[in-house]
């Protein structure tokens, strides 16, 4: 399937779809409607069918979508059909909190290493992994072929910790440190910083 | 200041160039330019200039922003020159690095309350914190008048527990559980599930 220069806000809302899809799905349904997605996730049914329909008609009228068709050919779009190994640098508590995380199975991703710089928590143990160090970082990722990763160390070295990344060949971040990050191009980040979330709420109160 | 119907786009940048010029002041800097800002959170000038003027006249041609006073005014338009008090529900892993995260000082919020609904987690200590039962979670988050949640809970208990949010008066919640919740308008939601946002760049690569 090759489809051009779709805008991001509409890639964006895929991953939000499918997460609706796959609930569906687990609750033992097979086929849906634009209008009962649109209910469960906040968007409007026209908009779901817009949104979808950049990528092929995958939707019969009258009898709307069938679930399992669906998830495939979003999991095809967003690829992840395959598993992707991710990284995790930062061993404190949002980095314990990731590897030790339950949701990423089923969804395309595995947590494949742990990193740090402290002493004291290189070599501890966090669910399956071992912390390892940064200085071997740049090298361990590359033979990996290891391109995601998720950040949750401290701002003042989120920077230069990206910078290992780029350098090591990710093309993918996770940022939870509250900080803008300078990537190349080609290099995509995705912010979770948790008050910057919240400052975008506050507004509305 | 009364400024109405700014679009959620530009309300949602407010945040990001607020970090970014809470970094430079940290760093000591005490002007900036729209081109300086950009280049920092990966914005164009044009766009921020045309931001941050639907608020106000916070620049001036050829000397740029006032970092402290374009500070102040963010914090003003984000309601953020006040601490807001922040219940989290869920205490597991993600629940206490949230507890015990210490970003949100200087940020505009501080953690009240934590509460979980298992019996081994009910009574626990984290960080200063001592894990409530969400039982008389409705009465106490009403009691404190707290309008702001952290989700941590899983998928499956996340509505329900959105409901008795809702009851209690909350109007704002950060939701890290992976399933899009449904709530009444009047109510903001920010969505943190790490799932969701990695599958947004898998597309790109």
């Amino acid at each position: 399937m090759i489809v051009k220069n779709v805008p991001d806000i509409i890639i964006g809302r895929l991953p939000i779809y499918l997460r609706a899809l796959q609930r569906l799905a687990e609750a033992g349904a097979q086929t849906t409607s634009s209008q009962e997605l649109g209910d469960r996730v906040g968007i409007s049914a026209a908009q779901i069918r817009k949104d979808i329909s950049q990528f092929g008609e995958f939707g019969k009228q009258g009898t709307g979508y069938n679930i399992p068709f669906l998830i495939d050919k979003l999991r095809e779009i967003l690829k992840i059909v395959r598993i992707w190994d991710v990284v995790v640098v930062g061993a404190g508590d949002m980095g314990h909190a990731l590897a030790r995380y339950q949701g990423f199975v089923n969804r395309g991703f595995r947590i494949a290493m742990v990193f740090d710089n402290d002493p004291n928590k290189i070599g501890q143990k966090i669910g399956d992994f071992i912390v390892q160090d940064t200085t071997n970082m740049v090298d361990r990722i590359r033979s990996a072929k290891i391109i995601i990763a998720m950040l949750t160390v401290p701002a003042k070295s989120a920077q230069e910790v990206t910078d290992k990344l780029v350098k090591a060949g990710v093309k993918a971040i996770l940022n939870y440190a509250p900080i803008s990050l300078n990537i190349p191009s080609g290099v995509k980040v995705q912010y979770l910083d948790p008050a910057t979330h919240l400052q975008r709420m506050t507004y509305y109160l």
